[in-house]
């Protein structure tokens, strides 16, 4: 199989829901991706099970806030330059992509570059969804490392980052990319096959697709959540989702600060009964209370969507006024070990509340 | 010509004094450096002029704040690590180290490091005195590159930075340097020995050897400052000495902030006649000011000596009641050239005054 022009735009839509209103504007990410596909042809997509265990493969991945992206934009040079330092760091050529996080941007730019290149791109990915920082995924919680990791400018300007741990990569990785003004590229996991095999997401890449293709379908039918809904339960991921709130945004609090995009969005629901919401986020969505009391967290992905045409609505675009319903899926299995949730859980955001599972 | 233990005392008290109050305590440098020689035998040192055109020649330094390095020791291991990793980027073995800088303790880590490798050292550096920031420097001003620059900590965590300029350079290192936790070591200026002749400033740590000499042997006459001034009125650099100001310190300002150790050093004199100075300083000394009138700036050396012995005072150990004197070095003409002012002159630390040559 491999991914048509014609595919992007469900892409893009699929995986700005799996980003949880974050993870870049996939829009951006779909127009440099179009483009090269038109130039390059169709990338094909590798299945995790059919990857050799000697494969070399590299994620890569747009890395900063995702506020700053859309005014600084990505010529493809960049990210193909990341992964040619990297390859040549370790000796060694990519034999396939992997997607190091399958919400919002980053999602397509592996499709992008294994275009560029001629070489396959997973179907899976290291989030099932979209992190804040680079220690946050399944191959770090497993013991794959993120380094040697490249980080690049769109002038050129590069980092090869070499850290003990991922948490420390990510804070090198950080204070780099903000003297480069925050919109910057990486490659980053050089691993094998047995690698991706044991540690990655399967099947997600399909997945977003499919949650694209099932929004854009149902944008006319009236009832684009319950057509989301029907195909999610049917899903290997995701298939416990639920309505979180219906209402209206009243309020946004943001703020772009330590490399971030964070912030708070107040809702109110619409029946006048004056029920309140709010998500806070960090680049994505962290946290969903409604009436004071949390409904879902952290590693569970919280989405708003418009709630007449179902599309997701990333950080940056939140608006007073907006109607939107607010779900909450169930995370990927994997991120939800013991490992997982003392990796990306509310803890590591600050937040003092337990985990409550969605699943 | 080789340095011996016994000279390590008296370079590292000419370098402290070169080293304008920054460049880290050579004390430490002193110390790690004399069991260094113990281990492994005396560096020769080699002339500038005596080099091969085709000589790989490195720079290694440490970098950060100079009120940090006091707490977070050195064993040795980052620094040779710092050039091991350059050597594998560059695919290049050293051949001979020059010092950075050969103000503080940055004078005797090249010492150190070429004891341990078997390599010369070579009689110049890159400065003449001290500067807080990378791209201040006699190489830099002429084109060569000190990237790709090797970033260590005490961990062996690493960055390897690659930038268009050395402005640009110096950003993400001191980024990554603060996240490092401000004592790092860095490994820099892949060059040839041609540029070395080009573009270092030639015979300085003989000079800074002879100007300890000069104030330890002087320290017991009563009359240091004249010794002193009778030996640099005959060397081939910092030959117009003048006193700037003689008195104490009534207070110091001090902050550690955007990865500096910045703040003011008020004094008034002895004679009662309230008299007063100050000079102000980032790592190193910027500026002195007597009676509100500015009497010497960077890139002219300004140091501060306690008035009876001679030994000069870094910018940590600046203490209300300090008996001081204030003197003024004309820095080496490579760095009074106007692509020299422009890097380093007093715009480049915010002071909106123009240069008043001490020459």
């Amino acid at each position: 199989m491999k991914i048509s022009s014609e595919d992007l735009e469900d892409l893009a839509l699929g995986a700005s829901l799996l980003g949880t209103g974050g993870g870049g504007d996939p829009y951006i990410g779909r127009l440099i991706t179009r483009s090269t596909l038109s130039e390059y042809g169709s990338p094909a997509i590798l299945e995790v099970a059919d990857l050799d265990d000697a494969a070399a493969v590299y994620s890569i991945a747009g890395y900063g806030a995702p506020s700053v992206q859309i005014e600084k934009l990505i010529n493809g040079d960049e990210v193909d330059f990341a992964l040619m330092k990297l390859e040549e760091f370790t000796g060694r050529k990519a034999d396939a992509l992997l997607p190091a996080e399958i919400g919002g941007g980053n999602s397509l730019l592996p499709v992008m570059l294994a275009a560029r290149r001629g070489l396959p791109v997973i179907n899976g990915d290291a989030m099932g969804r979209a992190f804040p920082e680079l220690q946050m995924n399944s191959l770090s919680i497993t013991g794959i490392k993120a380094t040697p990791l490249v980080v690049v400018d769109e002038h050129l300007n590069s980092a090869i980052i070499e850290a003990a741990d991922d948490k420390a990569a990510e804070e090198f990785t950080r204070s780099v990319a903000i003297k480069m003004g925050l919109r910057v590229f990486i490659a980053c996991f050089p691993m094998r096959g047995c690698d991706v095999k044991k540690a990655a997401i399967p099947g997600t890449l399909k997945i977003a697709l499919e949650i694209g293709r099932t929004i854009r379908k149902g944008r006319k039918s009236g009832d684009v959540i319950s057509s989301l809904f029907d195909y999610l339960v049917s899903s290997n991921y995701y298939n416990k989702p639920r309505v979180l709130f219906n209402g209206k945004i009243v309020e946004v609090y943001r703020e772009t600060s330590d490399g971030f995009s964070s912030g708070l969005c107040k809702l109110v629901d619409l029946d006048g009964t004056g029920k309140a919401a709010e998500i806070c986020f960090q680049n994505e969505n962290l946290v969903a209370r409604v009436a004071g009391k949390i409904t879902a967290t952290v590693p569970d992905l919280i989405c708003i969507l418009d709630c007449e045409t179902g599309v997701p609505i990333l950080t940056p675009d939140l608006r007073y006024g907006q109607r939107v319903t607010v779900i909450g899926l169930n995370a990927p299995p994997q991120l939800c070990s013991p490992e997982g949730l003392s990796a990306f859980g509310p803890q590591c955001f600050g937040i003092d509340e337990p985990y409550i599972s969605l699943a």
